[in-house]
């Protein structure tokens, strides 16, 4: 029964330090934080992908259950608005998640096709929204992209000071995709 | 003669050095850029703010000059993005110059009237420009800091891919301030 425990430990020192510090952080600090040996870990987790797959699954299944629901929402700029807010929130609480989600990072292979349905998704609801003239003709997925790329950066910010400007800026990227007054 | 070309190395250096990597690179790390012992640099410069005062005080006048040019635009909607745009610039090429300007940077201090004049010019851009209908009622000049702070996070960015994103934020923040089809 220890080895079972040590593995669930392992994962939840994990999780929270990949919310932090995100999925580059090394194996041997992640022992560390969790009071273990790197060889008690690699016992579990052979390798980085194995680790992330195990700590993210859940977690990675809920956002795609999330971006389905976007996708089945009848009104196409709430599932837009509702999708931008939780993405930016999850970049300051959840930098590993994201990581495993957006982009092109090497941390994130254990996710590849959820991540291409992810990123598909994305751009659906971009194109449905703008399709009914909910959002701008010349925006595109791109700027979504950049803005949330952007709003990562608040991170470095004290909590309190980082929720207020994400909040802040997440509404300004909407209003700014948004075809208002038409 | 010898140490008039020092003095204008060392300034010439520290612009470089300053536009890269910001306000708070040692003087030592300075002094190693030019060439030249760290003695050196503290003779013709006692102080930090004496070189940052040195290196930056002809490009914060000429911001100066051009905020002044802003308020007296008779368009303020056009004084507006002329002014995010050239902030948001200078995000990526001059991290040094934003850092004197803007936000509450300790070494700025060698400019602290000029910031002064220039966070009220910056106010009264966005309140010209909010009054005459062309800003949303809701927009503050908070929500121009937050979107710079957030733009200059595009400097980790290879410099191709960070002048496009950063183009693209901006025009999208301004879309997102402006009162369309009103």
């Amino acid at each position: 029964m220890d080895a079972e425990h040590n593995r669930q430990h392992i994962v939840a020192v994990a999780r929270a330090a990949f919310a932090t510090d995100g999925l580059e952080l090394p194996m041997r600090e992640i022992a560390r934080r969790a009071g273990l040996g790197i060889a008690t870990v690699y016992r579990h987790f052979p390798s980085r992908p194995d680790l992330i797959g195990a700590v993210l699954a859940e977690q990675v299944a809920v956002c795609g259950a999330e971006m389905q629901a976007a996708l089945d929402d009848s009104d196409p700029w709430r599932a837009l608005c509702g999708t931008i807010h939780r993405f930016s929130e999850r970049q300051i609480r959840d930098r590993g998640l994201n990581e495993a989600l957006l982009g092109s990072h090497a941390a994130g292979l254990a996710f590849t096709e959820q991540r291409r349905a992810h990123a598909r998704a994305l751009e659906q609801l971009v194109e449905r929204a703008r399709s009914t003239g909910a959002v701008r003709p010349e925006v595109s997925v791109e700027d979504v992209r950049i803005g949330l790329m952007a709003i990562a950066s608040f991170r470095a910010l004290p909590p309190e000071r980082a929720n207020t400007a994400v909040r802040r800026l997440a509404n300004l990227l909407l209003a700014g995709l948004s075809q208002r007054g038409s």
